[in-house]
């Protein structure tokens, strides 16, 4: 009997076809939905990049206004779902399970038919909500009532903050969600459409994917990017800093990647948004103190790692951009799902088309005769 | 470039090791824990099956009673998932989608912690009370409490219909309960390992897990397999009826498995307790038709579909065994999941163990440099 090779981490093993998005490592380039990300993410509103990921195509402006009319219509959550948040805050569950547990509830909403197309509507339209109105219940604070007169990014934040966002805050939020809509068979991405496989239903799939993103190992750790940004205040200090850390073996957060050998294209996109951004808010030195964090970081990792080609990942911008649109540190991974589940939606819709389970061996390497001794 | 093989359905990929269970489908072998099914299910109870999965070891009698009463002692809802499951059963949704809902906010309750083995256990102790009370509540009747003094398949017997089971009765349940808990890395199996790997946390698994099993191609639907034998109504009518069905080119529900080439050997252990639960019950008619039904079907489907050998599978006998418990066919695949629950949670310690992230890639078949228009 052939024994094939075991795969622990699945690592190259190619498990779906996509037109979704395409990582290339070794050059530092992503496309989403056939555009290059960095002509992609700055120029369209989220409405417009979900679109494209479940069409193929950019809407055109009749199609664009009808999509986000029918998102709008979705935002209101079902009072079960918000008795649940408020008991969610009540007991000081993190943003990520709350996420996940009002989600899993979205069955309850009149609008949840089981119909994969409108179910997707329903998720991508309730997920900022939910954020939205868990934290300020966290705050002691009441929540906000969607506003349909605002798009999907504007919305989030004035139901955040109760304000209406200015334009460069709505535009740089909107350049976060692009950005990170969609990276290849991610962890997150994979289980749902492995649970889509089995011809469940959407809701289960984004659940799913919820859980796994929740994973420090896929969600990362945006925040812990700018406290070492906080913490150095003063560019001066950042050599010395640095240096400190990298000599007393600590890992720099916001730096290296598993899959990109140079800098990830999506620093690029947010250091550009963040610099627009801070730059209309009239506050750059924040912005400047990061980039030049940045450099010396970079110059260092090469001098005390060498070979190792660490670059700035897409964590380091994206804290930078968050924190500057006012969400705090917990919100940054729940944020991260608000865009990822545009793309999580496009896979269930391509993994249904294949019509295939996924359904993986495992090599048993336990005893096989083991007697009851009595 | 090379370019790798793409393997859709990951079909023949081993993603793991496990020491859990063995599915030979060629001979009709299934090992659980080290233990030939046969040995194992009939013999002890579900909390010891669940303990040697985790533990790679039956308890002796000091942990058993230890184990069960840390069981026992997680049974209650908290009262906000009690609120969901009213509001779930007011709106209808199906019983699975009351699962998953109710289990993603076990996160509520106090005695979830975030430690793996702590949240396993709340896992195991609550899907029994989770289904009950929701059967109960869609019923128009009130849930019934937990009790402790019973066990976990006689507990969730006595929460469903108000009466403490016969000894039969448990018993039956409890094979069934140990026949399913594990079964290689099926879809849902794959699914808690896949979230448990990015080290998110278990009852996130646990939920991506339901989502999986609620899928057709997964949990299945034994209900069809009984219901064709109450269609059936007379063994006499069996030829006739099976013949004018495969006539029509329709599929006999309970027979064939993409693994199995033989028969399944968890039908051989559910027959037999099936057979020994009617016995007892003073009711052998249901089951010598059921028999009769099964012999007539396997020797016509060797008539009708030569070569393909399709045998009795898994999901005919379920129906038979879950039936005359009282169990209604809705609660088939609940039921299922409160089995499958103890492979589920062993798989994530196991996969816990290898530290590894399961992230395998895609193959991009998509455009590369489309420009936007204005």
């Amino acid at each position: 009997m052939l024994t094939p090779t075991i795969k622990p981490g699945l690592e190259g093993v190619v498990a779906a076809e996509t037109r979704l998005s395409h990582v290339d490592g070794q050059v530092g380039e992503l496309i989403i939905g056939g555009y290059p990300l960095e002509t992609l993410a700055p120029n369209v509103t989220f409405e417009a990049a979900v679109y494209l990921l479940w069409h193929d195509a950019l809407p055109d402006s009749a199609a664009l206004a009808e999509f986000r009319q029918a998102l709008a219509a979705r935002r209101e959550l079902p009072p079960a779902t918000l008795a649940l948040l408020r008991e969610a805050a009540a007991r000081k569950v993190t943003a990520m399970d709350a996420l996940r547990m009002a989600a899993a509830s979205l069955s309850l909403n009149t609008a949840t038919t089981g119909d994969p197309r409108q179910d997707a509507l329903t998720a991508v339209a309730s997920f900022p909500t939910i954020v939205a109105a868990f934290w300020r219940l966290r705050q002691g604070q009441e929540p906000i009532a969607p506003n349909p007169a605002l798009g999907h990014a504007a919305n989030y934040l004035a139901m955040l903050t109760g304000q209406r966002p200015s334009e460069a805050q709505a535009r740089g939020l909107e350049t976060y969600l692009n950005t990170v809509i969609d990276h290849g068979l991610n962890a997150s991405t994979f289980t749902a459409r492995v649970i889509i496989s089995t011809q469940s239903d959407m809701i289960s799939a984004v659940v799913g994917a919820l859980g796994a993103l929740k994973g420090p190992l896929h969600g990362g750790a945006p925040g812990p990017a700018l406290d070492m940004v906080f913490e150095i205040g003063q560019l001066e200090q950042a050599e010395a800093y640095l240096r400190d850390k990298l000599e007393r073996g600590e890992r720099l957060m916001g730096f290296g990647h598993r899959i990109y050998k140079v800098r990830d294209p999506r620093a690029e996109v947010l250091a550009a948004a963040a610099e627009q951004f801070y730059h209309a808010d009239g506050n750059m030195a924040l912005y400047r103190l990061a980039q030049g964090v940045e450099r010396a970081a970079v110059r260092l990792l090469a001098e005390y790692k060498p070979g190792r080609n660490l670059q700035t990942n897409v964590e380091f911008y994206t804290a930078l951009l968050l924190h500057g649109l006012g969400l705090p540190g917990e919100l940054f991974t729940p944020t991260f799902a608000i865009g990822r589940v545009g793309g999580w939606t496009a896979h269930c819709f391509e993994q249904q088309q294949t019509g295939r389970l996924i359904r993986p061996a495992a090599a048993y390497i336990g005893e096989r005769n083991r007697r009851l001794l009595n």
